[in-house]
């Protein structure tokens, strides 16, 4: 062989990336939580049989089944996106209606992902109060057209839990569309992006936050919480779970060594570490908006309760936060408007930076 | 907050899986290198921007264009189905044919990922000896009720390399092809889940193996040869990278943490890792193939070009060996049928056990 | 052969459908022009090479040439939803945003088919008053997150002319809309199902109404207008006629005894009929909209300038004239609001008794 | 209004088409049968329903119910590609395999319109003389795979009766397979574009040659023999009807004035016109055939059964005759083979002219 030929570059590992420890851009900038890089290392023994028959897989739908108290059938995704698709894929024909509020994530920032994967399904924007659908502008959405050839058919609702912004659906408004999709024959899909956070936040077990409520498809996050990539569907219906498992292999999704993908969920549940990452999140950004709330200049938007923050800053003090390295999302909303995102590794003294530097510059500017 | 509620269950976390080390299924049920293992425990630092933006993501770029001599454009995903699909769909139109050898993956073990992609486009199968689409069938096919509206158009040849059987194609073959789909204004796309184990037995380089022999997109396979779940779609035309990246993302297959893909792409590529796995499994076969060519009532088919081996073994030894715990599959062919393959981690022990077990058996059934 | 077994039931043809002469529901109650009829007997006659290579076929491609003064290329289909979804799908990416007015038949009428043939593209309501897109709520939805990967990406706007409400985008309105799309590189679709209604009551020519204004596709509707079921796609950029050709034959939509479609198309181009069917239509809603005006109880709702109106009525009078056997839609919107729909073959005296029919209802009501 | 700007093209109706009277390429260059152009016609008169609604409509629904002594469903479609595909994507979910003769149309003729409607479904060509699928190849194919992810999944039988080469399936051989349908839970599809020439063929009843043999839904085609554009899909399974309504809307088959379409079918199922033109169709083949049986140097191919006939010809004559006008595809098979289909309206002077020109040629070449 002409080794020459394949020799490959002098590449020099990179060791230390990667952001300054100031961003509050997304949760997905996090690491990944330490027990989980050591599961994926003690996974990496001997051999394992592939596409989720092995020990450890079977132990996640194990775990599972008792975090959520009922018969579940779960598969793994490597992203949210895709579990949202696929998710929904299986709840409704092509030429069903998707409901869901117009910030969610499913309507904006998935390029279309549940539309390709249910054939063209039609994503029915449905407004409502601080990125929740509000159940009486769905209800008579839900009865619009039904039967009419002409028109494409109410099929899913899909709600965030946590929303986008950071709010909460409490245990009676879940339940309340729960009802009226119960009552109109329609599927209910919860995306649970941040379902950690909103269990976290919310007095309840993860049963009522779901099928007791009347959710039958969960996409339950673990990536933006402490997993490098991994993501459950959860079948509250198991009968969907065959359906499932053709359209996750068909969308490509179906990995082949799964152990390290399930090895990663594993640690996630074990020892409520999911919980407690959760719980983190929410501590830090409550703490952010304790110190930001009694600034000059600055207006909380709402009342946070996961562990997103809106907030109101003059321009000058938004600019000047990132020309000193912090990071996070301006541009997207009202003028003056920056959105901060906690994580489960953020740190109070992070927190605390970020606050001080706007008390800084807000005297500055007051004074 | 109900902490009882959200309590998880007393589950122990299974340190140690999984099959007896005696599994010739498949390579996907190694384990992964240590190296790779160690590339994704070191970018667990800290904060890095996510969707490769990150400098993992970017040096991993860099080393690909550096092995492969040439501006290409690459995007990860975890697995190969999944790189092959959505490769295929920037090359093929929905009425657009895809010629691949009736033995091959993309026909026969993605569940129409293919299919699903594209939106439908047909999978043309195009015999060949071992598993090599024979140039002299797809020539005509090539040239087929071109610009006829009622039938589906030629669009791309897919080849595999190596493939399914673990033989070979040549340069010579490749380049053959080549000719055929420039000549016919045809796309050329490579599944290379085995790239490696193929670059390694070819005395040529990786740029000879593909664009110059006029492949468009390659499948480049990283995870059965040492990674966890990491695939690159590497495209030698750069001009088709806005729309993979469009398609990539509406497939659920843009990870956000990418830091972790990256680093186990940059760990497999670095200081020959990818090529020295190949060379193990590669040795490996050889070795098992010599050792078993001896045995009398052994019938090797072919030749082994690669890390998998097809032979002939009377029932009663198959039984035995399954008995004894070996792994392989033999329902799937002719009666008597068997495929062995072998992978960067396997050992000669291993190897050797497994020949010593026919050998023993075959000696008991003759004598 | 047991002709017994085959035989049919003794089915009396049936003579005279149908409704009574009283319908104002849509123009699709309405028969076909003779002219069309003669027509299609006419082509009645010997052989012809199918899939539209007849000469009728050409003849009809000429004919729209001449009409729109350019080198069109133009498809026939069998619905106008066909024509909207197939003429959409050479526009737009599966990733790609459809722009149009939430009240717009491709968003509420055709069952999600542009979804379909888009393969999951998005349609994004852009609102505005009298069922017209508003250009100062399109502009900046044309700059949005363009070249961002996890979002859809602008790719047509979709204007209707004239609208589902029978108003009419000026000329300048169109032009305006086409140079945003210009100016934003993405294209514009007309979707003219009643597209002789809207030019008999401008002041223009065909060309001034679509490509000198920027229009890059039109559904071209006749079936509304006088055909039994063709409409054309035509193609104001020629380069797009491979592809439509693949769409168009894939979606089922090539008829093969094309003559018969060609020759509807044919009689309606012919001297002016299109034109005079129109404006029958256009004037027959004027002589309604004027009887209705001057009738207390009625309030019309804005200002007809096709063959759509629009009014309010009580909710006594509306079922006293269902009842009486006229036919109209008043349940799809506000209480109380009607849409009554005139069409080429609707005569002066059915459009005086319904005026009467109102006028005696409301004199009883009222005094 | 400008009347000058949009006047139209001094264009002359073209009276005569079209080819002469010696097309025998397909049966859609024949005309329609005189009884539908007049009952078109007759339909022509006052306002109808849309959408199927009308009388004419419910009346075919009756004739058919009686025709094939059952509850079945049927919708209407303008073409056979249409009937097959939409037909078809009631009986497969993406993931299925569609089993079919590789010579069908549905595997060669409509572009993918299959793979289209069924959102990439898998056609699986199997083997059989006479483009008749071969039930001890299709056996073992029932069976493989099942339930196994990676693969898609047997859902569909298809086969055409008559075939595209003009033989039968016996009800015997139809029994059969649908009998291994059965029993494998696959569904069954018969194309029948030609359903009349087979059943005007066989000795039964239409019931006989389909539900009672195991067909679930059948494409009922009449445009190649007597009608214009119309064509029943017929669902023994009454269930599926309400996924095919949206399913043809979607695909934009649903035509709004339908009573033009039910009015051809209405016609062509009346007095037995479909059974007569049949008939017709397949005593001018079997003339054919025999002329040109007793001619040296011409081989028939097979034994023709219905009104397709291929022969074998010397290459100078085949010359000769097209150079006289004569139409017919040759290029398509073997060197020499020629096919030659008649229709409903072939005269028997037209087949003597052919046989004429065929016996002078072969006279003047061997003498």
């Amino acid at each position: 062989m002409n080794t020459q030929a394949v020799s490959i570059p002098e590449s020099t590992p990179t060791s230390t990336p990667i952001l300054q420890q100031r961003g509050f851009t997304s949760d997905n900038i996090a690491p990944a939580s330490e027990q989980v890089i050591e599961a994926i290392s003690r996974a990496n023994s001997g051999q394992a049989k592939p596409y989720g028959v092995d020990p450890i897989s079977q132990q996640v739908e194990q775990q599972l089944r008792e975090i959520f108290e009922c018969e579940l059938e779960v598969m793994l995704v490597p992203t949210g996106s895709a579990a949202n698709a696929i998710g929904l894929s299986v709840l409704t024909p092509p030429w069903g209606q998707v409901f869901c509020h117009p910030d969610s994530h499913i309507n904006n920032d998935e390029c279309g992902a549940p539309e390709f994967y249910t054939n063209g399904a039609k994503l029915v924007p449905v407004d409502g109060d601080d990125a929740r659908i509000d159940p009486a502008q769905l209800a008579p959405l839900l009865q619009r057209m039904v039967g009419d050839v002409h028109s494409t058919q109410p099929a899913v609702v899909s709600i965030t839990q946590a929303t986008e912004t950071g709010s909460l659906y409490s245990l009676e408004q879940i339940q309340q569309i729960g009802q009226l999709c119960s009552d109109a024959g329609v599927r209910l899909h919860m995306d649970g992006a941040r379902f950690a956070n909103a269990l976290a936040a919310l007095d309840c077990s993860p049963a009522e936050m779901t099928w007791k409520a009347g959710v039958d498809v969960l996409s339950f996050g673990a990536t933006k919480n402490g997993t490098l990539a991994a993501e459950a569907i959860i079948l509250f219906d198991p009968s969907l779970a065959t359906e499932l498992g053709y359209r996750r292999k068909r969308g490509g999704h179906l990995c082949s060594k799964m152990r390290f993908m399930s090895a990663q969920m594993q640690a996630y549940l074990a020892e409520d570490l999911w919980l407690d990452n959760a719980r983190n999140a929410n501590a830090m950004a409550a703490r952010l908006a304790e110190g930001l709330r009694g600034i000059d200049g600055v207006e909380l938007q709402g009342q946070p309760e996961a562990n997103i923050i809106f907030c109101r800053l003059p321009q000058t003090t938004i600019e000047a936060l990132l020309d000193q390295g912090f990071g996070f999302y301006h541009d997207r909303w009202a003028p003056g408007i920056v959105r901060l995102v906690t994580n489960f590794a953020t740190r109070a003294d992070e927190v605390d930076a970020l606050i001080n530097a706007v008390q800084t510059l807000q005297q500055r500017q007051i004074g």
